[in-house]
């Protein structure tokens, strides 16, 4: 195992110390399960002062599981998902949308820029599909916030796509796997990033920004609550030992450490980005607006990074050299710093050398 | 909370201290996600060992997603699998099966006696669906190894059972939510209870004995194997940090930690029923094989034990008196001999006193 | 192929002549496809004539859509039906509620007497279901009239049902494959014995009683219909050729030709059993009320009849002697008398010569 | 209604005379139900026969159904299927193959020109997504022939796609939904339409070209057809009075009627495009090789047609002017030469006057 630090996904860290001290001030005593704790009660109402409003809160395995609940709700009984081209719930959860939703769901890309649909797009599509009766009728829009090219909706891009949804009567769903970093970014309140510009149901990541393994389903509109606790135990999510992803939960919000990790997280990807800017021949697909940097990387310097013993997603034709570099709550400057300066060294810039630990 | 011991099922537990020390230790460094990493690579060669033949094993995050899996394999491309009629995978899983499967399988519950299916009943029940062309086609039979009457198949009634599925063609599947108090019980090898009695594929419980969220789904016969990577993936139990769940399962089976802390709750639960066999109006509902009793307790005892703080499930009708008192690998000799004296003070045996915590 | 009439069953036949000449008529010329054809239009206002209330109709190929479309509409978003312990829904469709639901439904049979189920014991499981919260919901309870046991609720049992679910805020639906004969034999109106008794939606079935290949779904509850067009459509059900499909319906309920078809059907089966009950060793199995006979009848009459080339179903164990005879709209007088004839000489009944042809 | 000819689709049609007689002469007598009937068990034999080598054969109700059943079959137990991105089961069947599959097939539109994919195309796109282990996997690919842009694939295109189908280990359906105007325009054997050019499975319609309402679902790899009884059955198209559908099919391929049928239509349409050719501001979106004719036809000739009482599908935006003008087997010449006739009137041709019927 390399002693570098990973920088492929922000999935390859342990737990944050807060949550992994949770965990473990957990496991004392008895407790009833499926839910019936004290810290699974506790958070609902924690979870309603996050977000300034009366919420249902569902703790779930994996963000996987959170979406497939999410898009099975919001297409019931039957009918199309709008997502952005490159959203996860599309093409990185092996159709979990129509697993979920017993067949009953499909997802549709939306074309757009950096990452994000376009409300235009979304809502052009929409119509048509409308007007065709014996295609599958539209039903929700699925938001990806921050998105997978590391960019972020600003509110009036949210509300946009929300009115859209709401126009033609659609749910406004959020994949809110990278939420945390995406506030953090906007510096809105999480009531905002959310309810308050039309989210009627959000997957809210904790796993790539601290958690062990527990993540959520929020429920803002209450209604859509009803079969959730059905659906989600039928698929294995209603854990019997349910406190031990209450307090990963409870402990990430506490203290604003949920933002705390997710601000750290940005400014790393943002000093990478800064650090790569100075070598020639490094160009950046889209911007850096959350916790990872795209980028056109010479291949000879991506071959020797690897040679060094760092790891990090290449992306699209082999050997094309895109790049994607990942930061996470974790990650330190030194960690940044040295990467940084080992692509120097081998892009030969200012007889860089090469970084020693 | 009360701070008298738990009775009410063995998922009231925190982990066993070696797992969760092995889970603390695990959250050190980075690491491959979605099972690449070193201890998921170890968990298939030291399942082999222990099964003592080459197995595929799936770490999942609860026995629902376990039983779900096993049931939507085994029912491919469509049809029935029979349970026994009081089988967690038929009545106390939201309809898992339906769901796993897409609609494809059907549970049917086969009457027995002991929480058991019978083998003749078995044969007679598949061999008539078999004759009607109408309805749904047998395809595989589930065995909840032990039941949740608190018994154990005895490995020839295994076999027996194997035999007719085997006759018709049927898959094999075992609920061991329970196994390893089953093969505590029976002292057999894991071997003989699973794949040498005819087992094809086997949801293997941890959580019930000791781990904190991991349960796994076994494969012998591997070539069933090929759709589950997908199959979990889709349904969110593809975790991420799967570590997390492989090295859970690896300190459950390490040191033989999975059957002493087995032997450990039957052995008390053995215990707990002799000391309430000495109460007048106390009779049991069936044996007593693996880690919890069944017993009719008289009303009033019932109300008392309660009213002291005791938590058990009440079956049945209201007020009926039957009574699921569970044992886990956590509970102390003091914890039982607690219990029994509190319900023998309030039946007014041998002037015994309330026993002071 | 014997000239014998065939008892198997009431799909044996032909269509009604009446329909085969609005078939043929409806051949000519062009029409808008899927519906929009003006025998489609007319069926809405000559369905809601004759339920003398507004109701959706919408055409289907075969009984097991209908009950397929049906289950699916009243369990969303997923939950149990509960239907009778004979119901075709439940054992002679393949599992056709868990297909047409996507995993969504299962049907729960409720034991009964006479084919029927009791209203007592449905109140009883679904209380129970509804305690168990990691069951299957209740979601709805499917009524089968006139049953598989050749009975019929009358209005007060139809009614005892519709309001234990709607106590429990269940659904009801009817699988009225033979609804033309249970209408006859209550001599109630179409609206008595469906909405006015508390039925929100009906498989209506016609092509037991004259219909070559049509049935409808019915929502009398029209709010349940709005999935429909869709569902239909993706399950193959929404013919281009529709007005095929219309124009059947149409003839079948003109004119009551639907309730003289059943009515005579009814009446041949009594005749049936009336001849039957004259020979010695034969028995009945309940009553008969609508158009066919369950019979304990000697083995060697049995198979006296079937080397004389009449076909009927064979129930049960093999050579147990129970039989059902099926009479249809176009079974004669003579057709039964013969039948009758045949079994008394060879039961030896009073020198009676075998019929000739 | 209009008494012109009905262009806008070949699903306005009533049956071909001969499929209507065979209807008729099948009404009499009773017949043994659920496919056990002569005429169904003939057709085994009869589409052995047409295509050259031992199949097995299907009647549904609809081309939606033999779709469906085709895309579960062939994506189970769970994958994609690749189709053209103007594919009926794509787009026009409200999410068929998701349905039909329980939420296990999912269908990816393959770019290309006129209506069909591109194998180079297919082939990039599959090897892309077997890289991805995350997203749905490839299981099969459906060709559309004739296409829905009235083209036909060369048997070297369909060999081709099968070609890289094989490569990749995926199965190749055909939706044959205008298999017979393909065939007669390859001037092919069936055989070498098909499986002599690589495929497992065919929707074998018959609707469009003659039936009343009767397709077909053939497997010339039998293996696949293990499931399709269960299948068929639990969507309600094991119709019970099979034969009814049988002698459609029958009749439709005795004496070449169903190559007659298309060969006619295809020339009406040739004849159609002809005539249009002439007028000033017509245009042709592709080539016109089956029975349609896709046109840019200047707006106020449009309008004149429709307020002459003609029909045909308007495409895209509204008042874009593009037309589908379909013929069916039931088109005449002077169908043809009147709607041309009256066209060419309103643009002026000639002083062409308009046709008097």
């Amino acid at each position: 195992m390399s002693t570098k630090k990973n920088f492929f996904s922000d999935n390859v860290t342990g737990a944050a110390p807060e949550i992994l001290a949770a965990l473990v001030a957990a496991n004392a005593g008895d407790a009833v399960p499926y839910g019936g704790d004290p810290s699974t009660e506790r958070l609902q109402a924690r979870f309603g002062a996050l977000f300034e409003t009366e919420v249902e809160v569902f703790p779930v395995g994996t963000g996987t599981a959170a979406n497939g609940l999410c898009t099975a709700t919001v297409s019931a009984p039957y009918g199309a998902v709008y997502v952005s081209d490159s959203a996860h719930v599309h093409d990185n959860e092996c159709g979990g949308a129509e697993f979920w939703s017993g067949g009953n769901a499909r997802t549709i890309p939306v074309p757009g820029a950096d990452g994000k649909m376009s409300a235009a797009k979304l809502a052009g599509m929409v119509d048509e599909a409308l007007a065709r009766p014996a295609d599958v009728p539209p039903r929700a829009v699925s938001i990806t916030q921050g998105t997978e090219a590391s960019t972020v909706y600003t509110l009036s891009e949210v509300r946009a796509i929300a009115e859209v949804a709401r126009a033609r009567r659609l749910w406004v769903h959020m994949d809110g796997a990278r939420l945390a970093n995406a506030v953090a970014r906007l510096a809105s309140t999480p009531a905002e990033a959310t309810w308050k510009s039309g989210v009627d149901i959000l997957s809210f990541g904790a796993t790539k920004n601290g958690s062990l393994a527990a993540d959520a389903v929020v429920f803002f509109n209450r209604e859509l609550a009803a079969s959730m606790r059905y659906r989600r135990r039928r698929a294995g999510h209603h854990f019997s030992k349910m406190r031990f992803l209450s307090v990963q939960l409870e402990a990430y919000i506490a203290n604003d450490l949920w933002l705390r990790n997710a601000r750290h997280a940005n400014l790393m990807a943002q000093r990478l980005r800064d650090g790569l800017a100075a070598i020639p021949g490094v160009s950046f697909r889209g911007p850096t607006e959350i916790n990872f940097v795209l980028a056109a990387v010479p291949q000879p310097i991506c071959d020797e990074l690897v040679a060094e013993g760092y790891t990090f997603l290449r992306r699209g034709a082999p050997n094309a050299g895109v790049v994607r570099i990942v930061c996470s709550f974790d990650t330190t400057e030194k960690d940044v710093d040295e990467l940084v300066a080992t692509a120097k060294h081998y892009a030969g810039v200012n007889a860089q050398a090469l970084p020693v630990r």
